[in-house]
């Protein structure tokens, strides 16, 4: 008998699923379209369905299997296992995933949300490996964040710790999505970065980024970083204040929970060592100099496969941890 | 046999000594001076034989004695138990505090930075009592920290978590005295709300300040609280910048740690519920209104003596935790 683990990245589109060995190291996956509308139970037995096929198609089945783990976006109550609500699936509300995944498998189901959940595959098997205490960023529509303190997620009072990208670092700064004013998200997400490209462009300012906008009606942080390779002046300002407002919030973690890591995950990595490179700059530039900070900041390295490798990963855990049988 | 704890708070001017029984309730105390000077052998010495007067004085012995708990000021390499240097006790260079001590009284030693103690005490019997997850802020000459997350002190990679007066509250903004710029520490200290006051009498702003600065040469946050209970304008002014500042450090934590209870120690609580309350008004008013926040904000109970209840209570939980033989 082996000893396998499931991880799945429950998303609004779609359902990823990958089967993995107790070294987490990936067997097989597939991907399958989540149709939340057709309701949480279906969407469960369909969940189940989908794990079984992919075990047998691999020469095993659930009698392998250890423990699943599965990740989702929240708002959700982590301990009691239960969705709240979900932004991209309405039809899940108060759903208690966790028990009626374990009932459907017959397995045990570790449950998180999607940021911590990739927080911990990059900490167990990526760019995090190899130390104890970690800080993980994905910089996305907006900027989600994790935690790892002395080899464990940091969960908080509510299970809300980690929502990085609203600490404010501009008081009284731009208005965020959230609500408040000043978060880091606000400057520094991907669609905060394509934002004050256009608004600078609206202002006048010249760049060759002008002739996507009007030839699209929009700038993606992507164009950006297209247009800064390319040397446009606009996109290395724009991609240099992302860079300073990323390496605002890097001192400070530093000065709260003092990672010895920092990862930035998300689509805008793709940006690649020209942004690494400017956020470390700016870290030594706005970093005190009472004394030498080793933390090292470094770029994800698991991909889009984050949130299955991290869901398998945390089951693996609660396994070696004996936390198991409570759930 | 009874089961007693120490506490000490090694300051640069005086040695404050307190004997606990096991609900961590003071039996007696005592202080004195530290004589730094002397060199740490003789300041150890000293400390011992002030535990021991003060047991016997209280018809107890070291026999009873379970453990001792030390907090001194930074930088130290806690796990080690080793005092790096300290700004107030020059002769002390990587003092080996916890062994020197542990070997004059025959008793396990624990030892922790002055804030974290602090921050324990509150947690096990002040103002932090009956939460899990707790942050802790000092306000005095600068801004010291301490973070309990699910009951536990959280130290970082390196023993240097929680300097959260060194969070960017204002990027590019004041220069503060780490070296860094726009740090909550440079608009929110004691001293800081004196020098900004001062600032805006200088650049001739109205207010019964002026008389105050012109007699004694300086302000303190002391008097920015008298001139406002007064109702002097300009301390008004002063005093809600300051709490808008440290809103904003509650928010930046909320979001990080997600503490159930906040709690602001040090001199400058003296100021009392007007403070209090307009750092609750920033908080709700920057907040973000995605969901109801329930975080608690409150002053520190335990005045004066935080210091030597912290380190008897991080000697209790040691103790119970069964973690004294390892050190």
């Amino acid at each position: 008998m082996s000893e396998i683990f499931i991880g799945i990245d429950l998303g609004g589109t779609n359902i990823k699923i990958g089967c993995f060995d107790s070294d987490i190291k990936l067997i097989s996956k597939t991907s399958t379209p989540t149709r939340a509308d057709m309701g949480p139970e279906i969407v469960v037995d369909k969940m189940a369905e989908t794990v079984e096929k992919l075990l047998t198609d691999a020469g095993l089945s659930l009698k392998d299997v250890i423990a699943a783990g599965i990740g989702t976006p929240g708002p959700a109550k982590y301990k009691e296992g239960i969705i709240i609500k979900s932004t991209n699936m309405p039809e899940f509300k108060n759903v208690p995933i966790r028990q009626m995944l374990s009932g459907k498998l017959g397995k045990p189901v570790v449950f998180d949300n999607d940021a911590n959940v990739a927080c911990w595959g990059e900490y167990a098997v990526g760019a995090g490996k190899g130390v104890d205490d970690m800080v993980f960023f994905t910089l996305g529509t907006g900027i989600g964040g994790g935690i790892i303190n002395n080899g464990k997620l940091l969960h908080g009072c509510g299970d809300n710790a980690a929502e990085l990208g609203h600490i404010i670092i501009h008081q009284n700064g731009r208005k965020c999505n959230c609500g408040q004013k000043g978060c880091a998200e606000a400057y520094a997400s991907a669609n905060s970065t394509a934002k004050r490209a256009t608004e600078a462009i609206e202002a006048g300012a010249k760049s060759s980024l002008k002739k996507v906008l009007d030839q699209k009606g929009k700038i993606t942080s992507k164009d950006v970083y297209e247009h800064l390779a390319a040397g446009d002046e606009l996109a290395k300002k724009i991609t240099d204040e992302t860079a300073e407002s990323l390496a605002i919030l890097c001192i400070n973690m530093l000065h709260t929970t003092e990672p010895k890591r920092i990862v930035f995950a998300g689509g805008m990595i793709a940006a690649g060592d020209v942004l690494l490179n400017r956020i470390k700059d700016y870290f030594n530039e706005h970093i005190w100099p009472l004394k030498k900070e080793t933390v090292q900041i470094r770029f994800a390295t698991l991909g889009e496969d984050a949130g299955i490798i991290g869901a398998a990963a945390l089951a693996k855990q609660a396994s070696d941890q004996g936390e198991l049988k409570s759930r």
